[in-house]
């Protein structure tokens, strides 16, 4: 085996290992040598080199996102790791376990001049769940400069034994942190940064561990159910004639079948899904919007709900929000191990559970209500709507809506569907996407700029067909996501090219002046024709609805390289259709 | 003219303008359409559409950069602006006046679940020289939410005064902390971050102002001569034999020919000059590497100055760092208004004065030495290398060493030449640049991420022809760079494809394993070639020497386009010509 000589580089490599950290996502440099040669010479680590750091953040997201364990990203010192940024923010609020080492100086080296430096401890502030500033190993320094933290001991008596002495205690506190960060990256699901200051040389190599790291106890994720607290809610559930459960981001299979089909059974209940619930059953709502688009006062305040349940992270629709927020429930219950958000003011209870531990403990103690009319009456409605849509459908012109009609059709059962943001994964959310396919999206910063490092992350951390639905800014946003040697051949992207932000013309504003096209909508002529040559993706391109529905035949056929579909959709008219259609559906 | 209703947008753009900020780098969102709207409708304002923030904060970086003046970026809320980061730690330690504007939702709706959120506030840590935090206009709230800042004022009895008492205390505050942030950023030359929240509805216009800001000084940049601070200095100076001046990263001219020409005549004074140190005398000695990689102990020990002035920002060349560091001078002296850098670890000195102020104070009271060999002595080394350079170069096969020497005398008299991390940049200081090229390269953090993106952001701020010259990483991570609609038909970019990061060949290590390629070369075969035809940049192509000097004949040439050249180097035999090189001019 080869290992750096660095013992703090050792240290690293060999407690990730420990924590069963596989995957480790590296961009080259020099300062992070150290770690490379440790982690890239030990089988037990599935390493990827990928240059941009922006792309190398989002694509180990898009593996942890699947995964739900720590995959770590390698980088050097200096700006490297600001380009990770976008993307803890986004584990930070999705609740993914990212583990970042950043190769630093020493401390005596910062802020003198030298180049790629940059202040580097506890850069990412608030968005990371632990911040590991690693000291400078005494023996890694050529010249034994210490680092500036540690006291002076220039003037001791006994300076070789004072030296091991400090040594020691570095490496135990070094030890410590990274156990920590590692523990808390795991438990916690969330990002934390490992900051590691080499000082050089940084390219020698040994055949030997000179270091032992104390033995840790390795913790794993559990949650233990308060019977005290669990029996607190069962009265206001019993009394409560309308409840509402809302379900956020959540993983697949997060709830067994039998609870699934024990809250449908329930008249008094109402789930409210989207897409990234990954949950569903013929009686629950998905497509919320659809649903409360069209509502009126005294509709709403025959939804509002006694009791609102929330599971799962965030929450897509704008409207839900809005309508919670004004017809407040009087109890909101949030279930899950991760911070719960007060999205609707009214948040009264926070229940540390995963939510089917919660459900396995609470359903059996609540009698169901088998004969209120709340969720009949929105079921009725529900069925309105989807005749109503249905009924829109026919005749409409090649546009957005029909192609997410369309494409939704198509993905292959038991795909790993990956969603942009803004337009896309909104219209994602008005049509039914089949039981056996899995929808995630980058909720947690709802931003334009990983999606598709994302998804290819996903796609190899999963291990089975990914496509990738997206608009053209986002896409073109992350292109450099495409530069990656990792890619399987069986992804599969689809962008929806409007030639702008297609979002910007339903919001509000003056739509068609020079100033809209130019500074909201930043209308722009590109196509992803050249990536794909660039990058080895086979191209389709889909000027109508008849282009689009040949293509969709071959499209997800077995390949030697990876697909892209490009579809072009008349922008002026994408969001009078999907106004008109909200008006429609009522 | 067009306002944004809300007097917070009002007041921003208001102030940018008294405060002469006129290049606005826009990122499309929501969130800041107050903020757009302003900007787009008021002619004093030169706005430009960037969709990649990262691409975006570097592009406004590079107008910077060539203005010394403040340039604003404006961006949406959540991780859009963490995209500036790299660019923003680039301007901190660049002494690049760069002024981020931040939509940010209102406080009550950060961290509970909103989507585009993140924690904004002085998100940038120590790498901006002021954080404006402004408070949410109680007017702007659509329902009067206040600000949780805010004193709850819900039981005053008179609601209406406390109201208006309080709203104009929050103008008044947000009035003095944009105007302070402002002025640091022009004063001290760095980034400065104004966050800014922003209620709904965003869209809403006006035909008139409704704020009317209080009048505020703006100052200018000065400095001013402490004569006995000055004059504390002489002694020292004239006893001293061996004198080293050292220019790092600086503007063009910065100082007088009368000056440069006073110390060029002292032969007890070494002017060593880089590339980006934009300072040129025949006596001068650029090329430092080229100087002193060959040297011994006892060379060292000759060239040991007692007193090292430096001037300008960061310093290239590694060599000399490992020097002086080594081979302290007495005195280390900086001169220059920002930050020093105590990069050898014996400054003694930081004059705050603008370096041609300080030498048209202290040079006419020093008499010079004339009969010192200290330059003399080096003049003659400085000979040798440049007979043994020119030896070198002929018959030297085709390679990164002959392109540059190639490329560097091809380059049009009087442009704007920017040049990348890190390969390129120091290569370039091997070479004789002319003395009425301007030379760049983004210093502060040494990245790779944002080269191209500043060399375009140059070109529009500087409106003279301008040529980057970057190696094939950079280009490829920046590449987003091209997505820019102010590129000028004028603007050359020139790639030394050497299929990978040519610069970790160079350093020590394993080469031509599998391992070192993946992980430290990052090899890859990928050619600029599709984004030249995505980007409408006209593409030419170099396999080899004839082909190269056949291209550069056609390339600065007039076109209606920008023009790309990329030369394909044998990356196995780079670093192999680089490194026998330094043996050989010895």
């Amino acid at each position: 085996m080869i290992y750096s000589k660095i013992p703090l580089a050792q240290t690293v490599t060999t407690l990730c290992k420990t924590h069963h950290i596989k995957h480790i996502v590296i961009s080259p440099g020099s300062r992070n040598a150290p770690l490379n040669i440790g982690f890239t010479h030990d089988d037990f680590f599935k390493c990827y080199s990928i240059v941009d750091e922006r792309c190398a953040a989002f694509f180990a997201l898009g593996i942890a996102q699947q995964l739900q364990d720590p995959v770590a990203v390698v980088c050097t010192s200096g700006s490297a790791l600001l380009n990770y940024y976008p993307a803890i923010a986004e584990a930070f609020y999705s609740n993914i376990p990212l583990v970042v080492l950043s190769a630093d100086r020493p401390k005596h080296l910062i802020d003198i001049g030298d180049g790629q430096t940059i202040k580097q401890k506890n850069v990412f502030g608030e968005h990371v769940l632990y911040n590991a500033n690693l000291k400078l190993d005494l023996k890694d320094s050529e010249n034994g400069t210490p680092d500036n933290e540690l006291p002076i001991f220039k003037n001791l008596e006994n300076k070789l034994e004072r030296f091991l002495g400090l040594q020691k205690d570095i490496q135990s506190y070094n030890e410590s942190e990274i156990h920590d960060a590692l523990t808390v990256s795991k438990l916690s699901l969330g990002p934390v940064h490992i900051n590691i200051p080499f000082d050089e040389p940084l390219y020698e190599t040994t055949n030997e561990l000179s270091i032992n790291p104390k033995p840790f106890k390795i913790q794993n994720r559990t949650d233990k159910v308060d019977a005290f607290e669990i029996k607190s809610l069962i009265d206001v559930w019993h009394n409560a004639k309308r409840k509402m459960i809302l379900v956020g981001v959540m993983q697949p299979n997060s709830i067994e079948e039998q609870w699934v089909q024990e809250i449908a059974d329930d008249d008094s209940i109402i789930v409210f899904t989207e897409t990234t619930s990954n949950l569903n059953h013929k009686d629950f709502f998905p497509g919320i919007d659809k649903m409360i688009a069209p509502l009126e006062d005294v509709d709403f305040k025959a939804l509002q709900p006694e009791v609102l349940l929330t599971f799962g992270g965030l929450i897509v629709s704008k409207k839900i929000k809005a309508f919670l927020r004004t017809y407040k429930p009087e109890h909101h219950w949030h279930v899950g191990l991760s911070k719960a958000n007060d999205t609707f003011f009214c948040l009264d209870k926070h229940i540390k559970l995963l939510p089917n531990t919660f459900l396995a403990s609470f359903l059996p103690q609540v009698t169901h209500h088998t004969k209120s009319t709340y969720k009949a009456t929105w079921l009725a409605v529900r069925q309105k709507r989807r005749l109503q849509h249905d009924i829109y459908l026919k005749g409409l012109p090649f546009s957005d809506f029909t192609v997410f009609n369309s494409i939704i059709k198509s993905i292959p059962k038991s795909s790993l569907l990956q969603v942009g943001n803004s337009s896309a994964i909104r219209y994602m959310q008005l049509f039914k996407v089949p039981k056996s396919i899995e929808v995630f999206c980058n909720r947690g910063t709802s931003g334009i700029d990983g999606s598709t490092s994302t998804a290819i992350g996903a796609a190899v951390g999963k291990e089975k067909q990914t496509i990738l639905i997206t608009g053209d800014l986002s896409f073109f946003y992350d292109s450099n996501a495409l530069w990656n040697n990792y890619i399987p051949n069986n992804f599969r992207i689809i962008v929806i090219n409007n030639e702008g932000g297609g979002i910007f013309r339903i919001l509000p504003g003056n739509k068609n002046t020079d100033n809209f096209d130019t500074y909201f909508e930043t209308k722009h002529h590109l196509t992803a024709e050249q990536l794909c040559n660039m990058f080895g993706f086979l191209y389709y391109r889909a000027d109508n609805q008849n282009h689009l529905e040949e293509h969709l035949i071959d499209f997800y056929k077995e390949s030697q390289q990876p697909k892209l579909l490009e579809i072009f959709t008349p922008s002026r008219s994408n969001d009078k259709i999907l106004l008109s259609y909200f008006k429609f559906i009522k």
